[in-house]
């Protein structure tokens, strides 16, 4: 902290820490003048005259630019941005994931090209002229859809997390995985999906609405299906067709995809041909072999749809380290499948104290939800965590009562409070604490 | 429409039309079972057994797919969806601007790639390491700042639009263009834009809040310039540095932009490397030459920042065409820089009669607001169009009242109603009407 900062401390109630070791109240951006309390100072005065005079121009000011494209791409710059690639088979190219770098994000849109894929058995090559949907089993009338009729049906757009069960799932492990955030946590993204309220279809096609279940499968060589159940059909799914105001990409089930919000993402079945109303679910491979959680007593949860409660600090987080001890912003993102999220909480002392973050406008039920809030770090060691809460009125739990519960059979649903320890470098460590 | 439909019209009170020529109340497709009305009988009956057979596999379930990808791309199938290039001197690379094709998107968001571009000098490759953002003039202490820095800074996420002052242009013309919905009204955009506070720096370096202007300058070899209000710079303001997430692109001001939310593109100026803070607004050559709208008395407005409310059709429109008589949905996009849409009324009687139209939540202010009207198309030539009214009771004016009040001479700010004729054929055409 500056000598500015450290003179004007007294002055404010809001520079008072509301949690220990440094956390001062969410609205402390909003209300206090930085200048008060200096950021740490970052703004060099301009005391160099070259510097500081604007005719000294830049190499890129003195001849034109280039010229503009049909299709934009990230800067050259920002080339480690990437998806992080871990195939489940080395070797194998069709089955495997890929993740958000979510630590290098900000705001609560992925953008398409960083959307988290998950492949049973790689990402299909569609000719949506010739792809169909069937619409059949309990139903008065077949239906087949090409993508172009289905475009044509009224559509709803709506901002929604995916998230797939299995993220997060090294964190089961005996010891805290020594990965970026999004290596771990990143098999989750957040678009606008816009598509066919799904009801549309199944009234259409004279679906008895009181048969329970459905299959949904999809159209690559893996005929990834899974057993969908007919309330959530009813409610809010979607025949998703757009992403983020364009159409789907490949690896996001172009040309449609079911889309579930809230649940796993799994059950969001890619590249989507049929949809069979049946009386009771069909326990595919996928529901069955994978997709069920493992208990500690040799039994399994099976259709645990909705992604619980969960939350997680992007900056600071391993590789995204803190410079010097001083002023900093908390920031990460909140989300919940069973509604939106109400308060998250974040503790600079491991736990023993927590503050409510500021959350950012629109909060949307099951959509991501930024938060953040200032932190003062005085250098020494300290354990980051957040831990949300949704308007159900679910807490995210600790990592030792979700194991309590669920024991480490299991690989999927992991929701725990993450702990991120800083240490006196500003490196940010992986930690169960 | 199907047998279906028509025997079932005199069962529902919400079949009746809400406005001329078939507009259907706006909940239309929320509560009525689609498929009492058949919406054209889009679906086709599962008659063939081929067809019908899920075990009839198409090729690309025959074999895997293509592995994952570190950053992705939109399908080779939708290739044609591009912003469509026009530079401002054929030969030049430097100078011109490409359009969204917003005829082709749906829901609000913009993907980075095809976000409008205007460069008056090309797009600068700049090495964010190397930049440098000034603030100095009527300040205590000048202030430079990296990006790095800058990076550290607390953030706000909030979706805008943003439009250039010259987007619809051509429509001043005497006759209609030719042209799809993208190409004339395509100046136009919507992100999540992710930034710091404007005016935490301007306290930060101790600026005079009280004096009513700054400069802003680009670093591109334009060095666009424009006067920006001490008033906005204190009020929603920020310095964007994500775009949808990731960090922004380079034809969208990497490694810094200023954004304004809801005034014209022009003033978000790209690339960002000096703010000034000034008494009088310094009269650049983007705001003289410029970036002035030129009356019918050859007297010009200056600084007529914010854009206006407006909306637009985006399906049908010229190149989106109708296929046969039936159900549609009239879908299309309303924004208004003075706050957030208050409704969209739709006709489909060329301006006689009048429906409000479904909007899609969250309505944000100064964001794109997609609206969705059911439209039942009897087959003879009609003229749809769309009026957008904003939180601030503003009305979106008729072409003939704005060039009433303006003139001809003028080529910014055109924001009237937008008419489109469509032909017994399906097609669409843009029309004064």
């Amino acid at each position: 902290m500056s000598r500015r900062s450290t003179a004007s401390e007294g002055q404010s109630p809001l520079v008072e820490a509301v949690a220990g070791n440094g956390l001062l109240d969410r609205r402390f951006f909003i209300k206090q003048s930085v200048a008060l309390f200096g950021v740490g100072g970052l703004g060099a005065v301009a005391r160099s005259a070259r510097a500081a005079d604007p005719t000294q121009l830049p190499p890129w000011m003195q001849f034109p630019g280039a010229g503009m494209s049909s299709y934009g791409s990230p800067a050259k710059y920002e080339s480690k941005v990437v998806r992080a690639l871990i195939q489940s088979k080395p070797g194998t190219t069709g089955s495997g994931a890929s993740r958000t770098p979510i630590e290098s994000l900000d705001g609560m849109i992925t953008p398409n090209g960083l959307h988290f894929e998950r492949h049973h058995s790689g990402v299909p090559d569609i000719d949506p002229d010739s792809h169909r949907l069937l619409i059949h089993g309990l139903v008065k009338r077949p239906l087949i859809f090409t993508v172009d009729t289905l475009l044509r049906y009224p559509l709803v757009s709506r901002i929604h997390f995916l998230e797939c069960s299995g993220n997060s799932l090294s964190m089961f492990g005996a010891t805290p995985p020594a990965l970026t955030c999004g290596q771990v946590h990143g098999l989750l993204s957040c678009s606008e999906w816009t598509g066919v309220p799904l009801r549309l279809l199944l009234e259409e096609a004279g679906a008895d609405l009181t048969v329970p279940w459905m299959l949904a499968e999809g159209a690559d060589a893996a005929g990834m299906s899974r057993s969908v159940p007919m309330a959530k059909a009813l409610d809010d799914a979607m025949l998703a067709l757009y992403q983020n105001g364009e159409r789907l990409r490949p690896e996001n089930g172009y040309p449609v995809r079911l889309f579930l919000p809230g649940y796993e993402g799994n059950m969001n079945v890619k590249w989507l041909r049929r949809l069979k109303v049946i009386a009771t679910p069909i326990m595919t491979k996928d529901e069955t072999s994978r997709y069920t959680d493992l208990q500690a007593d040799g039994k399994s949860l099976m259709f645990t749809f909705p992604m619980d409660v969960k939350s997680v600090i992007t900056r600071p987080s391993p590789g995204v380290a803190l410079r010097a001890p001083g002023l900093y912003e908390v920031s990460g993102i909140a989300w919940s499948g069973h509604g939106a999220i109400k308060q998250v909480d974040v503790s600079a002392d491991g736990g023993l104290t927590w503050a409510p973050a500021a959350l950012s406008d629109p909060v949307l039920p099951r959509a991501l939800t930024r938060f953040r809030i200032a932190w003062k770090w005085n250098g020494a060691p300290a354990i980051l965590k957040s831990r949300a809460t949704d308007e159900t009125g679910a807490v995210q739990p600790t990592r030792d009562a979700l194991i309590t519960a669920h024991g480490t059979n299991a690989i999927f649903h992991y929701n725990a409070i993450q702990a991120w320890q800083v240490e006196t470098s500003g490196e940010v460590k992986n930690v169960y604490a």
